[in-house]
């Protein structure tokens, strides 16, 4: 496998980007004022972040070359990256404001921060409309430009009808366990989170190297979206019984009437009595009803449940590998690449 | 010239674009509850308007062909007039959020409505999606299909630049004088409504004619601007000094802080006891304090003020109007229904 990019030199490319979008608004004469609210804007909601959506589309394009890149294709790869990072900024921002979050990566919300609140919102358009300042100005000669302009319009609306359908299923003020189902966990899994976090940095990989063939595009997605609703499931176990020193946070989906994977587990094998008991005891920022709703997930073995959906999942998706067609440039070990950094991951 | 279409015609146009924003979210199995939602956010925050920016595209195709348009052409114009009328739902949905706005067209606020709340973000964002979404259905081998994305993602971030000064510059919360200048006024205005009101329209009906050579844009361009900084201009004049009667509201620029003309005009004229009296009386929710700006701006002659800015704008745009080169297919016409429009209007 082709080495893989590290945060640092991935990180050293920013400020290029960031001068690019500067000197745009720049070139509109924006007020002074107005300038250094976008400079920090960029500079507290882009940066920052583990990036491992950016650097998953850096190291796909070095496998697929099957060697290091030049600096000039480094370049061009990970300002692709950045572009799923500055389309992960702008949901982010909004999406803190919608779900009333606190913190974001350890500090607060930009909504919150002092003067910010719904300005907010407005800084949210302007770091999605970033990715088509910078798509036009390095892509506009690439010959599947028209491609990547339609694949992030593409990729944002699934990502907003996942958001969408999230925000209806669960509620954080009114918790209504008939709502919650697991087609509806799926739907709002692979939309909300696997299309821009798997598929999107893949995709834009095959366009950057013009071997996304319809073929290549599909055999790709069927791939990544299980791996996505993977992750997620992972991410809604590790909430609940993984080690908070090892995710850096403590679990709050419980309390937050979260629509999680193990919530739908627990429904669909619980008797009426414990039916009861979650629908008592879900949903409430109190923390005694959340330990009884984590003494039923234990009761209802659920750890299990999950090291068992794991390990079917896994498989199928390596017998998916296995089959992954090759003649026309795809190669397995994107896919490798992505299944390794999650399996059995702790954090 | 060509005739002018009507509300009637514009809007018999809509449903069809409905349904083929309502049908993609089926063909992703958007659970019912959320294809409920997304079909009542459309038809509540897209139709209802006066619709003259998405009404003046296809008067503007018609004026450029100099004949009336065939079905098959009303319909693709009066598409691109819906994706104006789509952008502006998009920014007055979030819009709304951020000036805490009560009621929109006589009706409360979307965000306002029954279990809405921040959730309208997300909503703002679909409205802005389904512009791709139907640009894409109906214009994707069309020649200046990248042109036509292109100048959208343009307008967009220039608006957003336009509200991110506005809301940097009049926060409803905090009066400071200081904090106006006209030069600020005009980037607010330039950029916050006369590109996506004026030149938008016109671009769009040169790029579906292909008509839009860099001449003709930049001409157009450079009277649209103005035009739409006159609007402005009148816009908040009538706030003060229409009759409610006549624009169906009661204008309140001076109790919600409002960086107006008038203020900027007074600002510039004004003596220090003036200033004073300005300093303790704007921006405050209180219809006495309100009465004095009234009355000062009595005694400045603001109206008169505005009316010799007006004639001589007027004078200022029909001498562009009249240089107008016409050789590449552009009309003096197109220019003359703008100005024919808002020329004295009184609402």
């Amino acid at each position: 496998m082709a080495q893989t990019t590290t945060l640092q030199e991935f990180e050293a490319v920013f400020p290029k980007l960031q001068e690019v979008l500067l000197e745009q608004a720049r070139s509109y004469n924006l007020p002074q004022q107005a300038y250094d609210w976008y400079k920090k804007s960029l500079e507290f909601n882009v940066v920052g972040g583990k990036c491992n959506r950016g650097m998953s589309v850096v190291d796909s394009v070095s496998i697929l070359l099957g060697r290091p890149l030049t600096d000039e294709e480094y370049f061009q790869a990970a300002t692709l990256g950045w572009l799923t990072e500055l389309l992960q900024a702008f949901f982010l921002v909004s999406d803190d404001i919608m779900d009333c979050s606190i913190t974001r990566r350890g500090k607060p919300c930009w909504y919150r921060h002092d003067g910010v609140g719904m300005i907010a919102i407005n800084d949210a358009f302007m770091l999605e409309s970033a990715i088509y300042t910078l798509l036009r100005k390095y892509f506009r000669t690439h010959p599947r430009y028209v491609d990547l302009m339609e694949l992030f319009h593409e990729v944002t609306y699934q990502t907003e009808i996942g958001q969408l359908c999230d925000l209806l299923t669960a509620p954080e003020d009114k918790v209504d366990l008939d709502n919650f189902s697991l087609d509806k966990y799926r739907f709002i899994v692979v939309y909300k989170t696997a299309y821009y976090s798997f598929y999107l940095p893949v995709a834009l990989a095959l366009y950057l190297l013009d071997l996304a063939t319809p073929e290549n595009l599909k055999q790709a997605e069927s791939i990544l979206i299980p791996l996505g609703e993977y992750f997620q499931v992972q991410d809604d176990y590790l909430d609940n019984f993984g080690k908070p020193e090892h995710i850096g946070k403590i679990g709050t989906d419980i309390m937050d009437n979260k629509c999680s994977w193990l919530i739908n587990q627990a429904l669909a094998i619980v008797t009426p009595e414990q039916r009861h008991l979650l629908e008592q005891n879900y949903g409430r920022k109190d923390p005694e009803r959340e330990a009884r709703v984590k003494k039923l997930y234990d009761e209802l073995s659920l750890e299990q449940r999950y090291l068992d959906y794991e390990e079917k999942v896994v498989a199928d998706i390596r017998a998916q590998i296995a089959q992954i067609d090759e003649s026309k440039g795809l190669k397995k070990g994107v896919f490798e690449a992505f299944l390794a950094k999650i399996y059995k991951r702790s954090k």
